[in-house]
C-alpha cells in the first residue's frame, strides 16, 4: 500500500495514552514490544493495496479529490480497508494453515496460533478506530456488512474443508466467492468511495463489483496453480495442499476420469501433513493439461467484461470523468493481473 | 445474562438484508445456518452476564434510569459487553484449547478451530454493531481501549504459556490480569455507565475498578483449583493443565521444595496432551495443602476492599443513591463470588 495509507494504518494500532501506574515491569514492556511487532507485521510487509486504491479512486471518480475534508475521511475508509485486509490475512492464515503470506511465513508460524489470533483481534479493532476516525455516515454499516459477508463466504469455504465436502456446484462455489472475496474486494471500496464523497452509491456497483470480484478471485486460483511464486508471494499449488474449493477443481472433478477422480479424493481426505507430494504433483498436472484453469480463466474473462460495462455505465455521470477512467482503469486490472 | 439483552444480541447477529440474486443454493443455505447456530451458541448458554449488570447497574446510579432513550442506549451498551464477552471467549478457549465453557465443549471442540476462529470474528462486529446502535458519545472510544488493552492482557498470558516462561515475577501476573481482565471486567462497564447516562465518569473508577478486577481474577483462579464444578462451568484444575499463570502457582513457585518445583516446570513444559494426570494431581495438592491458595485469596480480599471504599467514594455524590448502593452490591458479590 501507499506509505501515506501505511502511516495512517500504523497510527491506528493500539497504543498507550500514558504512563501506567504502577509503571510495566520490564518483562511486560519486553513482552507488549512483541505484540507491537506482530500487529505491524503484515502492514509493512508490503500488500498491494488493491483494495484501498479501489476505493480512494472511487472516492475521486465521485469528486472527493476536490475537497479536503472529504479526501480526508476517503484516506481514513481506506486505511480502515487495508486494516480489514490485514487482520483477515492473520486469521485465514491460521484457518489455512498456510505457510507463507507475502512471501514470508504466515504470522501464525512464527509465533504460534494462539498469539497470532488475539493480534489479529487487536488488528480488527483498529480498523473500527479508521471507520470512526472517518467519521463518514453509513462508513459503520457499510464496513459491518463487509465483515458479515466475508465471515460468511469464509464460513462456507472452510465447512466444506471441515466436513471434507467435495459434492459441490460451481454455483456453490460461485456463492461462496461472491461472499467471502467480491464483496469486500470490489463492491464495498466503490461504495465506500461514494459514501467518503458524500454520494449514495450507485445500484449497479454492486452487480459490477460481484461480477469483478469474482474474476479477481477466479484469476487468484489460477495464479495459484500456474503463476510465478516470486510475484504471487504464496506457494504455487498450496490451494491443492490446503484442499481449496475452486472453480478449476470442481469443473475437472465433474469431467475427470474414475481413477483420477479417486485419487484426488483419497489425497483431499487427508490432512496437509499426511499428503503426499508425488500424487498432489501429478494431480497439479491433470488440472493444468485438463483444460479446467483454461474453463476458469475464460468464466473469470467473461464476468470481468460484464463486470466493467456495468460499472463504465455507473460511472457515465460521474463528476470527474478523468478520475473515473482511472478508476475503470484500476478495476481491469485487478480482474486481469499477473500477481 | 437476563432475556432481554440476550433478544438484543441476538438481534444484532449478522443477517440477510433481503434475498440474494440469485438465490442462495440449498447447499450454503445449509451451511450457513450452521454459522448462524455457532454464532447464537454461546450467548445462549447462559452467561451470568455479570459485566452487563454492572454496567446497568452504573448507569442507573448516574440516573439513566430515569430517562428512556438513556436507559435505551445502556441496554445497547450493555448487549455490546455481551457480544464482547461472548466473542473473547469462543477465541480464549481456542488459545487455551480449553475442553469446557458454561458446562458444554468448547465452540471449536464442537466445530474445529478454523470455524470457531472465523464466528469469534463475525460476532465481533456485532459487538461494533451494538455500540453504533447505543450512539452514546464516548462509547466506541470506551470499546476501543477495552479491546486493545485486553488484548495487551491476552497477548501477556498467551506469550507466557508460548515461551514456557515462568520466571514471572507476581507484580508481572497482577498487569497481565489489570489489562486482560479487571478493565473489561469493571473498570470499562463502570465507564460505559456514566456515559449512557451523559455524566463523564469519575476519575476513581480507573483505580476502583483495577482493583475489584484484580479480585475478581485471583477468586477465579482459586475457584478454578478449589470450587464445585457444576457452579463453575469449567473443569476444576483446568488452569494447570492449560499451564497458566497465577498468583497461587506464582506464590507456590517461589515457596516449594527443590523436588517439587521440579516435577512443576517438568509438567509445565510439556502440551497439555503429554502431560501426566497423577503428576497435576499431586500439584494440585501441593498448592491447595501449601497455603498458596490461601495467600491469594488474602490478597484478593484486600484488593476487594480498597476497590470498594474507592468505588464508595466516587458514587457518594451519585444521583440515585439507591441504584449506588446495589451497584456496590453487585460489585461486592462479583469480587467474592462462589462461581
Amino acid at each position: 500500500m501507499r506509505s501515506e495509507l501505511l502511516d495512517r494504518v500504523l497510527s491506528l494500532l493500539p497504543r498507550r495514552r500514558g504512563p501506567l501506574e504502577p509503571p510495566l515491569s520490564e518483562r511486560c514492556a519486553q513482552d507488549l514490544a512483541l505484540l507491537g511487532e506482530m500487529l505491524g507485521d503484515y502492514p509493512r510487509r508490503g500488500g498491494k493495496g488493491l483494495r484501498s486504491e479501489l476505493l480512494l479512486a472511487s472516492a475521486r471518480a465521485h469528486g472527493a479529490g476536490r475537497d479536503p475534508a472529504r479526501w480526508e475521511a476517503a484516506l481514513w475508509l481506506a486505511a480502515g480497508l487495508e486494516l480489514f485486509q490485514n487482520w483477515v490475512l492473520i486469521h485465514d492464515d491460521i484457518e489455512d494453515d498456510s505457510e507463507e503470506r507475502r512471501g514470508r511465513p504466515a504470522l501464525h508460524r512464527l509465533h504460534g496460533v494462539p498469539l497470532a489470533i488475539n493480534a489479529g483481534d487487536a488488528l480488527h479493532a483498529s480498523m473500527w478506530a479508521a471507520v470512526h476516525r472517518a467519521g463518514v455516515p453509513g462508513g459503520m454499516e457499510a464496513f459491518l456488512e463487509m465483515v458479515w459477508r466475508t465471515a460468511e463466504g469464509q464460513h462456507l469455504d472452510l465447512a466444506w474443508v471441515e466436513h471434507r465436502r467435495w459434492d459441490l456446484t460451481e454455483a456453490d462455489y460461485l456463492e461462496m466467492v461472491r461472499l467471502k472475496t467480491a464483496r469486500y474486494t470490489v463492491v464495498v471500496p466503490l461504495h465506500l468511495g461514494a459514501l467518503a464523497a458524500g454520494v449514495t452509491p450507485d445500484g449497479r456497483f454492486l452487480a459490477a463489483g460481484l461480477r469483478l470480484g469474482t474474476a479477481f478471485q477466479i484469476r487468484d486460483d489460477v495464479l495459484n496453480l500456474s503463476g510465478d511464486a516470486a510475484k504471487y508471494g504464496k506457494e504455487i499449488g498450496g490451494d491443492l495442499w490446503e484442499g481449496k474449493r475452486t472453480l478449476i477443481v470442481l469443473h475437472w472433478l465433474a469431467h475427470a476420469p474414475q481413477d483420477q477422480q479417486a485419487t484426488f479424493l483419497d489425497q483431499m481426505r487427508r490432512d496437509r501433513a499426511d499428503k503426499d507430494a508425488g500424487a498432489i504433483a501429478e494431480i497439479h498436472r491433470w488440472l493444468l493439461e485438463g483444460g479446467s484453469v483454461d474453463y476458469a480463466q475464460a468464466y473469470a474473462d467473461a464476468q470481468a467484461a460484464e463486470g466493467l460495462e456495468l460499472l463504465a455505465g455507473a460511472l457515465a455521470d460521474a463528476p470527474d470523468q478523468a478520475a473515473a477512467r482511472e478508476l475503470l482503469n484500476t478495476v481491469r486490472e485487478l480482474a486481469t493481473r499477473e500477481a
